[in-house]
């Protein structure tokens, strides 16, 4: 077996070339004055349904693109193109979360420059794409009710390093044990003030603030170009 | 960053490693005669409520150990010795999946002799654990209602290795779009057969039919023990 420090030493070489990864790409979007959102969440709290009501919502005022990853299959990826983005399929054939290098390549595949929105789904995983930012603008984690009010305690690293925080499926909050007290105090101890929006993709409650904030962001993007 | 070769060369010892130490544990579990699961599951699939209503149910027909791995927090280790186990946390200090390494020091501080069940609760993540046996006798995957029913086609690694499903939060079933059908199609694709319980943690319909085959497998690792 390989030795401790010998696998830190790796580990650190892979993580650091992420992180050069992650500066060009986010550069790249930039230059092409493109909003992008990188999603992170466990396997079935919303993630590609909040990405099919956003599409659904916002493809008739923007240009979208999106970039789903997922270990097999290209289920996200049909359902984001159906509901009106350009969208491509990353599979990691495995690989537990998204890396700088594979969004690289699914953004060589894309127009940037007739996009104004890039939204990455990265794998269901609550614990592995934390340490791999992609060159994003904002990590958007999205948390779901029946998941239970104790995530933020036990996967705390999944709700520090995050800019926007989306509760999905509050529509079943009537149904399961989910203190929203006890949740919100964890998310507090480890992200002070985290923007926030509390929704369901199944009933439209609460969607219209989430889009609002999409649209407000692209626009101040699209702006920063025109000036730059 | 280090070539890819040395990536998957360093990849294949960890693995290899990790198989010895997980038919060491799997020894030293049939020698005491303790019947044991790992629990592998989404974030909030509920595997720590199907360890309480196990351990509640059945703590006083058999002597229960409960080993918790978790990235920070001893939260699930509590909810476990609150119900009657012997509970041993296991915290991976990030890491997101449990190894047979770990379960190996959790074993040391546990007096198997004085065990008939061993449930190990895996990290919360449906991708990296089934990577890393551990050396119990039999595979959990608790699913659950509300993560949707596309799960086995999208995270076939862990629908394929597994000797047991459960699918929980069943009382949700009104509630949420799931088609058990599709759900079940996807399934037997990957592992025909399965040996499936359909229940709810929250309500306790269809626990019983767990409980028994809990109890089966107990008595049956008795017997072969009596007869070694």
């Amino acid at each position: 077996m390989s030795t401790p420090s010998r696998r830190v030493e790796v580990q650190e070489q892979i993580l650091g070339a992420n992180e050069r990864l992650a500066s060009e790409n986010h550069v790249r979007l930039e230059e092409a004055g493109v909003f992008s959102l990188n999603l992170m969440a466990s396997p079935g709290a919303g993630k590609t349904s909040l990405v099919e009501r956003t599409v659904e919502a916002l493809a008739a005022q923007m240009r979208i693109g999106v970039v789903d990853g997922d270990i097999a299959t290209s289920l996200d990826a049909d359902r984001a193109a159906a509901a009106g983005a350009a969208a491509i399929q990353i599979n990691t054939g495995g690989q537990c979360h998204l890396d700088a290098h594979m969004l690289r390549g699914a953004l060589d595949q894309l127009d940037l420059e007739a996009l104004d929105l890039l939204i990455v789904e990265n794998v269901g995983n609550l614990i592995c794409p934390t340490g791999f930012p992609l060159g994003t603008h904002a990590s958007v984690l999205v948390a779901s009710v029946p998941e239970g009010d104790d995530k933020p305690y036990k996967y705390p690293g999944s709700y520090r390093g995050i800019e926007v925080l989306v509760v999905n499926k509050i529509d079943l909050l009537p149904y399961v044990p989910f203190q929203m007290d006890r949740f919100t105090q964890g998310v507090e101890m480890l992200n002070p003030g985290v923007l926030t929006f509390r929704l369901s993709c199944q009933t439209g409650e609460g969607l219209g603030a989430w889009l609002d904030w999409v649209r407000r962001a692209v626009e101040a993007q699209r702006q920063k170009r025109g000036q730059g």
